[in-house]
């Protein structure tokens, strides 16, 4: 082997071929082959997503880590993770279809198993003869008439908000239609060969994101995202929900934002694919409890305050005029059911995507946040637990001196190395602030070198910090930061870092101490959303954020509530186990458990250090 | 006899006494007892309607009007009108059911057998444990579990409107209420004992009449009306077809108009009887087919033109929150069917109530308005058979020189006898015009005093006017009128009658002709609507505009279509006839029948004068 050594790798069923050293790895050749292959830990050899089975060809031998993520089955049949294997001959590889990845990377569908579409609304094609003066039978007795003559239907009904725009649609298409068809209910009419679409959202506090899906594929046509605009009346839940309180109208203020960025959001994508509104027959939300209920203008006055009761958590279908939508004149949103006040049908989506419900595993599953929810499976247990930890904003840089969102110039990675501190930002701009990952890291790191105590105060000693100042660590001098001022993490930062990391260990902990599970037991964990799809395991682990399992127990999903969403839109059989799943999962108010308040004390301090 | 004496009548079955003065009439011994004789005439001894029958007792001699109004048969029956006599002795009488009204003169509920309720919406009592935090199910999840425990519903859904009001309104009751279902839906959620109330609307061009009736009981609570307010935007249906194509958001604001009309009545009617707006759980709304499009902003193009089609005619159930009713949150509009752009479900609402579908005598059923609706009752034949002719509006007084209203001050009676011109006027307020039943008069005299020929001309040298003006009868010179003008009848204004009694008879005698049945076959004319109710028989045949049959056959029914939407309120079993009236009712369009202007042209013309 040169240097300089060349080899073909060759990928099916996509049939591309493209020449790489012999030093890359086959996820490096995918890159350069345009292959989006799934990879939520960067090629770490974390996630085992980059699966590809090699058909022929030589590759370097497996690693631990493969040993750890392939199934003995798996690797029978040839198969590798792309990011450990690198090709020492030509070689000819297949490509799973979940191992693909949309692309995007907080939307890594391919991530979690595709779906067949088992849609609610249908096209039918039918033709029907003008009105004469022999006969003028009113334009919907017309068209039930023809769908019964021509494909048998009976006992059809109209929307009540078909009728409006039917007698036009109808004439503009000389009466030759394709019909939007909804159990027995005509939704819509739009012209021949037009497809029903759907429309799936994950609404988050901070942040919409939303995808145009073929309701008869199930393929995302388009996706797209937008902040929540309800952020201008308060950044978390807590306090947009003290606003629609006080405010006059607020409900309907908070409402009617979020509405016409749902509108704008869909009206740009089908004008993207070249489609028009009326064929968006169905539209699936998620969200957490607080998000439903503005988006739905529901009261929120019993879901501030204690015991924190939701309107309703159950699933609903709600006509999309009601939420003016532009939609279908019937189409409906199909609002998936949540757990609790404080585990929404977004934990609900996650669970069904990730298939935490079905997993033959112990596991854990963890979505971050403001709240973070956690649900615990136990296989062979009918019933899934759920607990919420209020482990508030500072993961997503908020109450942190230097905090940020993940926008450019926020350094979103931390290491210290041989050669000092490594610092990675966001679209590698000059550093301006942190982000919730880049926190995450620094904590870890300044622990894991000594300049933080398992209590969470930094030792004054190392820090060579001997003024009354409020300690802090200057990870970047004013001079070098984007921003002019320096960056730093402070006493107060650490001390907020530690409230929220405290608060999700102690929820997982208690999570499964009431089902009487050590934490050794448990044999995977799901991390999903934004934050968790971003962070570094090892740095999770090094702070206590997760109990200290192998790192090969975590499973880094991506955005499954977005996939979650998209699959309640395309499929009855979907909804109908998101039902199943909030029905079966008992939900745990932490703070009526006796030894909450001390676990959670206990699970401020930074554990043991642990050779890594 | 003496001035003083007193004589006791007795009504059976109703088993109520009076004593009366000999001199009063039986009608007037009715009223004292509280019962509300049918009389559309007031007294007059003209509509026939007040039969009572004389079980013992004697009573004052036949009188010419009854020898008239009474068939042989029930004379011998003893069958009077008690308007026209007065005890000689204690006298007991039978009251034979359709000779009660209801009180009210446009709504003479009892001419019309009373209907058992059989509603869609019953209330149910229940009661929930508050939330705590051991038990945070939502608001919905805690009222659904409770109905299934404690009335045994399963699958009960809410609807989407109810559960933004839902959490508010249990806290306020303390978790004790009553909960309105409709089908398994829970529509809303009002104070324990407080009962589901429902709306009927007779929607008129012209009048809008409401009911407020109690679904579980049937009976109706209050009542009230209130001109239609479209008709500053058009006095008839073209001309608001043409205001609605012609403006922008011309269909939005004429259905605001008139639904906030509807909120109210609704809310008068409710404040009236100490009930919420909550309560009104159902709704049901008739009306001709162009005031349903423009109550419920549906297209009007089509309507309007050639060949006139309706954007549909079949029953819908519509959201009460899309029309902006203050109802219960999940409360529902019935609409029922109509037969055609031309046939309303008012015309449905009239044929239900009247019970025309199942007659078992060979029965015309007529409406008569600026659209005249006329259906045939074939006993023993499945399909009814329904025309509708361009009347226009004459008979309501418009495109009439001196025509107006029904309102103070309106002609609405004309006799000439011995003493000479007789006129009545609405309120016995001073004349300042004709209403639709003074102008039938007024023509039927004129041509009976030989003043017009048959061909509908004036006889000028009857007339003793000699100069160029337009032939006229003054019936009130200016000095004698409510306004200083004098009021006349014009040559063109006896053209506009013409014109309208000429569209009505040709109508019947197509629709008979179709049907291949002689006017004498006919066995009996249901006349139904206010106009319909008001006018004298006698004037209607003198001038042709029914055919020339015994006055007997013909039945004033009153406003049978209000009768017939509030059937459908309080009745599914009502609704399905309805729709199976709607469904057996064949829709004749008279423009493509060839005979119909030879037919109308012959109608025109008065018949031949019978000595009465």
């Amino acid at each position: 082997m040169t240097a300089n050594r060349e080899v073909t790798v060759q990928f099916q069923p996509i049939g591309r071929r493209v020449q790489v050293d012999w030093q890359a790895t086959l996820l490096d050749a995918a890159r350069q082959a345009g292959i989006a292959l799934t990879s939520t830990c960067g090629g770490e050899g974390n996630c085992g997503q980059c699966r590809i089975q090699v058909v022929s060809g030589e590759v370097t031998p497996l690693t631990e880590d493969e040993r750890y993520l392939l199934s003995e089955e798996e690797r029978r049949q040839g198969y590798r993770l792309a990011c450990c294997a690198r090709p020492l001959s030509d070689v000819r590889l297949h490509v799973p279809a979940d191992s693909l990845d949309s692309g995007q990377r907080l939307q890594i569908e391919s991530v979690l198993r595709p779906l067949s579409p088992d849609p609610l609304v249908r096209a039918v094609e039918v033709s029907c003869t003008p009105p004469t003066l022999e006969d003028s039978r009113s334009d919907w007795t017309r068209l039930r008439a023809a769908l019964a003559e021509q494909l048998g239907f009976r006992e059809i009904v109209p929307s009540s908000a078909l009728i409006p725009q039917l007698s036009q649609t109808a004439r503009q298409m000389n009466w030759q239609m394709n019909v939007l068809l909804r159990h027995a209910e005509v939704i819509g009419v739009i012209a021949p060969q037009k497809k029903p679409l759907g429309l799936a959202v994950d609404l988050g506090t901070t942040k919409i994101a939303a995808a145009l899906m073929d309701l008869e594929s199930g393929q995302t046509l388009c996706s797209s995202g937008a902040p929540n605009p309800q952020i201008s009346y308060g950044e978390d839940v807590v306090s947009r929900l003290a606003y629609v309180q006080r405010a006059r109208q607020g409900s309907q203020k908070m409402a009617e934002l979020v509405r016409q960025t749902l509108n704008q959001l869909l009206l740009d994508m089908v004008n993207k694919v070249e489609a028009s509104p009326e064929q968006v027959a169905e539209a699936c939300i998620v969200g957490n409890t607080a998000m439903t209920h503005l988006l739905m203008a529901w009261p929120v006055r019993q879901l501030a305050l204690a015991p924190y009761v939701a309107a309703t958590t159950e699933a609903l279908e709600i006509p999309a005029a009601e939420l003016n939508l532009r939609m279908a004149p019937g189409g409906r949103v199909y609002l998936p059911p949540a757990i609790g006040g404080y585990v929404g049908s977004d934990h609900v989506a996650m669970v069904l995507a990730s298939e935490l419900d079905r997993n033959e595993r112990l596991t854990i599953g963890i979505d971050i946040g403001t709240n973070t929810e956690i649900s615990l499976r136990v296989p062979g247990k009918e019933t899934l637990t759920a607990v919420s930890c209020a482990s508030g904003p500072a993961f997503e840089g908020a109450h942190i001196r230097d905090g940020m969102r993940a926008a450019s110039g926020a350094i979103e990675k931390v290491l210290f190395t041989d050669q000092g501190w490594q610092i990675g930002t966001v679209d590698n701009e000059p550093p301006i602030g942190f982000c919730g990952s880049g926190i995450l890291d620094a904590v870890a790191e300044l622990y894991r070198c000594g300049y933080l105590m398992p209590n969470g105060r930094f030792d004054r000693q190392k820090l060579k910090q001997t003024n009354d100042n409020e300690p802090r660590f200057v990870f970047v001098p004013a001079a070098q930061s984007g921003s002019g001022r320096e960056i730093a993490l402070t006493q107060k930062d650490i001390n907020e870092i530690q409230l929220a990391k405290g608060a999700i260990h102690a929820g997982m902990m208690i999570l499964l101490e009431a089902n009487q599970i050590s934490p050794q037991e448990v044999e995977e964990v799901i991390v999903a959303g934004a934050f968790g799809s971003y962070i570094r395991i090892p740095s999770a682990l090094q702070i206590g954020l997760f109990p200290p399992l192998p790192r090969a127990r975590y499973r880094q999903v991506g955005n499954a509530a977005a996939i979650g969403a998209q699959w309640m839109l395309i499929s009855k059989q979907a909804r109908q186990r998101a039902e199943e799943i909030a029905r079966r999962t008992r939900y745990l108010e932490l703070t009526i458990v006796p030894s909450f308040n001390r676990q959670f004390a206990h699970a401020m301090h930074f554990p043991p250090q642990t050779e890594t």
